[in-house]
């Protein structure tokens, strides 16, 4: 497929800002060691449980409530503890929207997958804005330049089913798909609670398949480091975040809001952690139903969540650096 | 196609009453002269302009408006001047939701022209339940066991676009389809206002279809005799009706609501005059989002009209009893 | 019933103004030839169809809407046609709100009917800010210093039932409880439209009563003439107004909103005339639900209504003082 | 009283599902050791402080937020850390909403405390949907069969006073009509800050009574089990949480939500425990309003909460059966 | 004062996009016969009756709500009966937004005067977006290159105060400064009702001044040509629009709405009017605050008034060439 | 300056209650050892970013929330361990608002400066209502009758930049012009996290000036006490609270609410703290803006801390009355 196929559409769709208002660019515009912003605007042409079609509106509140850091450069960061870097000076760049025909959800599909694997054959980090619960399948697929990745995945359910009335790409399957893949080493489940889609057997079988489950429960009560312990130093790592991971005071706009969730910390910490040590090769986010927002609270914490990315990844740059 | 494909899926995906909680039934439940409510929960997996993908959701907020209705039987219905009609009891049924794998938009598409078929040839009315901009070409397609047929388009835009992006059965396109199908005679665009998806050529190859237009204009000045004098008596007549058509005042529940449109008592009296001298074949409403209405009165317009359609056929034949 | 039933608890309930800010009042400081504002905040213990509970919070809302207009003293008033009145210098008073035992609401009954009679054999005018579609029986049960009473009620529906589920006094019945006190002359129903509580026998059984019926397309179509000739000259009037008489996009804060209702300025236009050639005796606000009107824009109009009816009170008085 | 005054009258009034869609019943359709879901749809007539009339709505609120859970029997389910019950397989049923005459709350109050008594002697377990602040009094007076039982109360407030205007049975009076119950042995008040119902004579009233109270600072520094330890293992145990009890970061939806209070497994830690070790007889929630409702987060903690309830319970059961 | 005062802000202060994504552009920009976009986000530091400050956003809403509509050039528009005008190809610029220093309103004021004579200068329609009820003064104040101006008014509200607690130029007061100014011939204020700002000095000042008043109710009951009489032919025009002036039903998003207002089609008329047989020489909004908008109906409804304004312009100037 | 420049006029703009419904006062009713509640409804006339205008109604929207306490007297207050004040019985006034001409944001500065060095001068404690982020300044320098004030800033932001686009005393700088008083020791910033208004340099800036930096993280995982040791006893302290520095979830009214912040009950503990050993001499609230807020949780969490406030003086009061 000839990167022709994604058109930088969100401008024509939804006017608006790119991603902290960096420049607008292809596929071909990205850099080595840059940062590659990509929308997955793609609900479902149905209201069903699990997946309503608001998601598909995500990538533009995204991008609205982080137009404004467009010049923070400069300004001291509390999180990165040193200056916020500038947004249009890191290799930041927005490859707009993955959008294929509107009746034909295969071709979206595959223009995600491709368009992740473009950046990340350059070394570049893609940063996907989903988008409904099937992203995580294209996205995962496209990393397929490494090998052994570790999966962490925030989020309130497995994900781990086989299929769903038949359907294997769809929502509440994504992990398991992922997991089928030849790269993928592991995922460690984070934040699971209540009840949702995984059955007794896709508990049962995640599991035995070597990965790891670490319910909110313990999150709350013993720390980050029960998930963390699972990464082992150096590993290529892939973050798969679901809204509904995170506490509802955190991440309000999501379908199902379940209480007892991730405390916004936790989720920096995760990051900042497998930055400093592991590889980081692509981190997405999936589920954020707008309209169910809070002031747009949402938005405004995954744009603090991929700042802290992107900072925590050009300071263990300079770490680097310096060590020299 | 077998009926198997059809799913009575509503109550599972989003709990509630059927249309003025009359009996859920199948395809084959379906008595000839009956009245059969059939749900086309269609949006699109993309937000893109003009089919936000709430209209997903409007079959489900209709069916709870209606459903205080389902005790009125024998109340005086002022519309009607008469008793209002036992839903129950008039041979309505609630046919659920045509809903088909959720990645595979084409099946979907024919399970509604399948679903309208079905009840057309048993002259039975389908009502359907949108959905997008597209849902009126299956259910136009679906009403080939008549010939002639005339269509009132209730609606903003011409829709009279031959594709979008090369996608020629989505939205915009939706009256240049049913114009193209054998067993239609004509069209009558009422309500066209402002700019929209009409290209000049669209304006004028409708004209030179055959078809007419009335803008909204003029039926707010000179009454909707100037849209009924274009359907000849007897004809076989599909009301195909876009919320949009109608002022926001009366459907605020729409994506892009045009001050200047028409108002309620237009529509009661088209589809009172039609149903009278013609041969009503179908009927279907199109572009609710739910997530814009206000205070559910977009719902509660459209329980209406279909109440007023149910009311008039009724009243029809008992007319035509009485005439023997 | 001693007048110390009587609490003037809004202040207490929802701290906020009194209507238009004019002085808090009891019973004893009402004037002769003053207008008394009564609160009577009545919803039901139950959510049922037609009487959410949420009108318990009209008058609050009514009362802060019009607090504005304390200050307005002088200033020209288009609908008046001459210099805006001085609210707290025509003797309006704001008699609190009707509160009786939390849990017997037989007492706010009794408390109603007897606050409108002490205002009422003062001559002054009762302005009630309902409550619930009850409060029209002890309004106008209160109003029996006067006879041959002529009611417009201004409703979507007749509430003319007998009984619902056996309760006489509640919701649907108000206006068949009021034909049976004897001194109510007649009633004009006014507004009707869809169906509703109305039973065929109750259609029947009040024009049986000699009452009127006017639809709201009769008053859409032919102006409000076909409504006022139902009252003689001289006659005493209580004016009965449910929201939903009117259009939702005039009152849209109702139960129930439903398309093709009453004009702002046919209700302007009724009042008018009605206070010039009659005399209004008491005038009722019911079934107004704050929680779903839309920017304060019922309570402005009822604001709005009450001005008219007391600026056409003064300007009549002052007519009938030139012509001496 | 015979139970045919209870009517399963939701379905009519707010047409809507049974709570997590399983069967609806009758008393008489209880059986041993179920669970019978009774709404208590009750406010108050009027708009006053701590009872504003939306409470009214929580039971089809929180049964709406359920009914998706109907079809999750067998899946897993973190919080049991074990597999999901299946909802219509466990003896539960909805025995829709106490509902007496409109205007006699009186009556409603003894079917609330007939039908809570009816399965409580069946050793089923009432779960109460309020209601108001007054709906525990006849909860736990229907809970009669049992003896020195112990009431964990949830809430912000103490509700201990004797009457408020004279009214004894009314908001903030619970607790001490509770506490007068002759097999009532104790009250432990969980949750209580700032300030509210109670006055000084109240606190210093319920200690003397025996009853403890532990605030909500108490449980955010020190964990839940500084509440536990009031509860004697066998005890008979009545639950009563009032949504205030909880944070508004978890249950918005309530009338004056208020900062600083119970986390989300505060609660479920309590119910595990008590269900573990005592005998729970009876549980309601009240004061849940759902126009205060942050996306419906307040009904789905609820329903979490039940189904905690419901699980500990059948895995006790099953304990005791591996035990023996 | 120089023009690089005038700062294009808007993109910085909220991101979004230009007037129908037209070019955005500095004063120097600005062609002769073409269109410029001026934003005036003014609100009041205060919350004071009638100026709420969020009409400081109402030039971002109108943006936004039009941006959808670059694209729509050469399809064909029902208001202007012809092929809708490429926005970006009719000399259409987007000024941005007039922004002085934040705690110096007077700069401001003299910016927006200053930017409109620029434009004015050149024959270039000054199209201002407000703002607050003070922004038509400098509005005005910077069309003195033409003589004899007829200002056409429409709002609720005559707005011809002296001063307001000793304020000359705030709320309340532009008509009677506009009046004062020596190339203003005369004022049509059309849309009162009800009660406002004039005392009725004002009301009969403006009268006595050579102005003229038509009622709201006048052009409901009688059309828009009681206003336009007032205008002769060839006449320079300055159309000042208050968004309370229309019905609450097509301009929902103003401070205090008022029943009774203008139709969408009588603005509409108006401006085709003028435009075809006077000199149009500015047009501005004001006192839209989106807040109170319901589903940005009121920025559509003014977005297509600007768009009539265009097409009307260039219409007569196509004729005017074609009769050559 | 004299007083009668002060207003209160907080009753003309917005009818509504007085704080806790204590009396309303002019400055000279202010009494020694009293609480002087001071109004400073001021936004920005422009829509920047941080300064939203809405900040304007945080005061009205304040006293709403606490108008209900006004009868708690003599209730127990369990955050005060203790019987509640009598709002209207310790000196409590509410001075109304500080409002000056609407186009001269210089004068009502001055306004809030004299107004705030009123009550103190008098041993009266201001708590002032903002207001938008520039407030804290005259608030301080109305202050300057005590020396070597110790500043408590609860905030996200350091607010201390030099200026902004040349305004020195506008938003992001207050906390650097109150370093800068002479009165002034020392600032405690507690709450920074993420980025905003502060540049490297303004980093360095405040702790060379020898303030200190508390980030919100630091007082989640370690608790107040990390703050609370810059304060020595017997300090006069200035506590200057920007709702952002709390999390969202007890304070979701702000501008742009950040994850991650303080706590309710870190709020209470700093409070008590350093009332019962500092010298409080005033505090102040900012940025809250009401239509962001989430059903008034905002303004109850303020007024519960302000309740705490003078709680705690009281406390304190009686600890050294008994300790004599």
């Amino acid at each position: 497929m000839s990167n022709d196929r994604l058109m930088n559409s969100h401008a024509m769709a939804f006017p608006g800002p790119t991603f902290m208002q960096v420049p607008a660019g292809q596929v071909d515009d990205v850099v080595a060691g840059g940062f590659a912003i990509i929308g997955a605007p793609f609900g479902s042409a149905y209201t069903v449980p699990g997946i309503a079609p608001g998601a598909a509106r995500a990538p533009h509140a995204i991008r609205s409530a982080s137009a404004r850091y467009h010049a923070f450069a400069g300004r001291y960061d509390f999180d990165l503890q040193g200056p916020f870097f500038d947004p249009a000076g890191v290799g930041l760049l927005d490859l707009g929207d993955c959008f294929g025909p509107v009746h034909d959800p295969s071709q979206h599909v595959a223009i995600i997958e491709e368009t992740v694997r473009s950046a990340a054959v350059l070394s570049a980090l893609p940063i996907v804005l989903g988008g409904d619960d099937s992203t995580p399948i294209p996205i995962c697929a496209g990393l397929d330049a490494f090998t052994d990745i570790h999966v962490l995945q925030i989020d309130a359910h497995l994900d781990y089913r086989d299929n769903v009335d038949g359907h294997r790409c769809g929502y509440s399957s994504p992990m398991r798909r992922i997991r089928e893949m030849s790269h993928v080493a592991k995922i460690v489940h984070v934040g699971a609670r209540g009840i949702g889609s995984a059955h007794v057997s896709d508990h049962d079988d995640t599991l035995e398949a070597g990965n790891a489950i670490v319910t909110a429960r313990e999150v709350v009560r013993e720390g980050v480091g029960v998930a963390l312990q699972h990464f082992p130093d150096g590993a290529n790592v892939y973050i798969s975040i679901d809204c509904d991971g995170f506490d509802p005071s955190v991440m309000p706009g999501t379908s199902v809001p379940l209480p007892g969730g991730l405390q916004f910390y936790d989720g920096v910490d995760m990051i900042r952690d497998l930055v400093s040590r592991c590889n980081l090769r692509g981190i997405g986010f999936a589920e954020h139903y707008p309209e169910f927002d809070n002031h747009n609270l949402t938005s405004v914490a995954i744009t603090r969540l991929i700042s802290n990315t992107i900072g925590a990844t050009l300071s263990r740059r300079q770490t680097a650096k310096e060590a020299i």
